[in-house]
């Protein structure tokens, strides 16, 4: 059994800090990098490459909106022409500086409300499918289930071991009370019954088939790196090799 | 006798537009991209690429400051290290894009107050430089005389058709009454004088030596078409060929 | 009859220029400001300003989401409290430079997506309602049966004499073909039906019951600065007075 | 002996914190609140004035170049008119919002590098105390000696008490070492020998002059609230009134 841990790395914008990226970065095995338009200025990208190539972590485009002042999270009608040349230009401009530090964009994470809107919605997921295909096939995360399937780039398939699921196998909104976990006890479980057994325990208590090779921890929440660390050192403990996909 | 020529295209930005990049690119043989930075959305740079693509016209990055606000024409003291990094982010974004349409960037032009500033302040000079020599060394567009040359990429140096001289070679201020030129056949024959002598002749009369690998004709000013075909047309008149440099 | 016309203006942003403002100021009675956020720098927000107060034109604010890169036309789901302090932020910057220079804001005019997302979601429509209480209480250009109406602050109705309508008295979709009218003489026809019999004819030929107190025309498409003279003219020549509703 | 403790506040900008407000909002008279410029979008304006009208700290307008990628450390060539527009602009939609909680702004402080530059540039000094004229003759907070006293609007004095100064009574550049001072003790001290006796230490011991009427406390340093809480109480300790200005 292999895994993938993978965060959301290089949020801070110009004088503004997100996370403790150096401290997640010794957790994950996979850093999804924010390109500049929902955050990640181009000296925190750089400086992030940096140090996930000086650690061996992969290195993901978290590709977003552009949306400074929401961080990405708000939907947003972006014609589909659009999305494929704003993604395109996200892509192109991480890969560039990770090229010039000794790393490569490995896969593609796209981030907030646009990961959303991609799982269900067919125009804004070919926009950012051909934005990808633009680029060079590069694996994409995203859910089981998600529309971004079958598209004709290299899909991964994800999970998220700090957030509750439905039934349905989908996430539960974060305007639901309960719909983030903190317990780091309760997330490593988590992480190892859906790595090991292929399962989540959805929030009616009913069991739920599940199938990732990356797990999703994220670093902007409190505890973030506890978190990690937990999860981490939880599946190692059990025999899972904590392994990036690409 | 080969002669370049440079204009600026793609400066529009979302629902605006700014020149007639279809027209330039019927008469230029290099298309200098903006790069988001002070103008250029990304399905603007898209376009622009495919257009000059169409008609086999050499693209290049034209960087800036981050400054839509004021079209990257705004003196700003970036730390050489932010400069660096946002320069090689612009030049990365635009080649992705070059690349996805069957083009590739294959020179660097800084744009506006960057320009001017990278010509005498080793600090900035040097940031640009290294965020060349970061991606790939491509030759940069520049003054004769620039700091730029000495430090390690390699230069072309150009000249401007449509702008009044100093004797000492340098260019009349903007702010200085007489500094832009709009007759076409004025400029027509100082392109003339420059490719064909080597020599402009300056606001007081004297004649100053350039040598220039370029000719700029700007996009931005009214009649610019115009110019730059009387300085296409006329140069190739009188027998020299018209030839992108990269 | 009364009637006012009100336009789009100082809908540029930095170096680039949108639309002939000084030629609508001479038509318009009504001048819906750009407030920053799709468009509008606050210099040229001080220029049009002036202009306004100069020919008498009455002032409105252009609030729109926080959008340069799409001019404000791509839906956004802001949440409603960053929405109501984002519209108050542009209501108040706009206020405040009007009265700089002997005007002031009148009315209040949300502009594109945000326009037509609050004719029918209360929650955004609510979000814009106070945020106008909060400035004091303007009154807000909207379509007949917005859902801003009955929300505690002022509303005026308005017409738009070159987009077609529908048999159930909406617009047609912009991205209908046919949904924008370019003829002045249908345009003014339409103008005067509205104004005069409170009818519009809709596209399958039904005619529609339209009161309005304002006529939109627009600034930024082809042939603005003709389609508005010509509806101003033809209303005045049947005897309606053109006068500002504020 | 009254003196006013200022701290810039409300310099988060969208998903991104930035010292601690509420914290600060206890200690300081007087409230720098950021305008969405180099930080600080509507929402987080509205709250933080909402907090000051809680605990009766006077709100000021912190005004900045646009530039929320350097938070508007950068010194920018903004032409007069434009900057003018831009501090009016600024000024007017955080005085909007503070007067929809119960507030208004009391005084107006240039942030970052715009400080640093209008005290000695009378270009923009008096592009400035311009646009302060224009809203109505606010008192300005500057250090003794800059060019904006003199130029017709009312001028506030005011210490870094956390900063070191050069015999000449002006601050030590940031890029010194030494030049930011940590120890609360120290920074105590230095503001009762401001306060009780009018002068200041500089970097060779000597002795130099200084005139008053508020200590700025920087909100964004580690130990920030520390710091501001010395300051604080080891003034009141000593018999001095700290009392806002405006």
């Amino acid at each position: 059994m292999r895994i993938d841990l993978n965060a959301d790395l290089g949020e801070g914008f110009g004088a503004w800090k997100l996370g403790d990226d150096d401290a997640l970065l010794e957790i994950v095995t996979s850093a999804n990098v924010a390109c500049g338009f929902h955050a990640g200025d181009p000296l925190t990208i750089r400086r992030v490459c940096e140090a996930a190539v000086a650690r061996g972590v992969t290195i993901g485009a978290q590709v977003s909106y552009r949306d400074l002042a929401g961080f990405g999270r708000r939907e947003m009608d972006v014609p589909a022409e659009e999305l494929r040349a704003e993604v395109l230009y996200q892509l192109a401009a991480v890969d560039g500086i990770a090229r010039a530090v000794g790393g490569r964009v490995a896969y593609v994470k796209p981030h907030g409300a646009l990961y959303n809107r991609v799982v269900w919605d067919p125009v804004q997921a070919r926009a950012v499918a051909d934005a990808v295909a633009d680029y060079g096939p590069l694996p994409v995360l995203t859910v089981p289930g998600s529309v971004l399937q079958g598209m004709g780039i290299p899909t991964v398939t994800e999970y998220f071991a700090d957030r509750a699921y439905t039934p349905e196998g989908t996430l539960v909104s974060r305007r639901e009370p309960g719909s983030v976990l903190h317990d780091p006890v309760e997330v490593a479980a988590r992480a190892i019954q859906m790595a090991r057994d292929g399962v989540v325990t959805a929030v009616d208590g009913s069991r739920v088939e599940v199938q990732a090779r990356s797990i999703c921890v994220h670093g902007d929440t409190p505890g973030a790196v506890r978190l990690a660390r937990a999860v981490h050192d939880s599946l190692v403990g059990v025999g899972v090799t904590v392994e990036a996909f690409a």
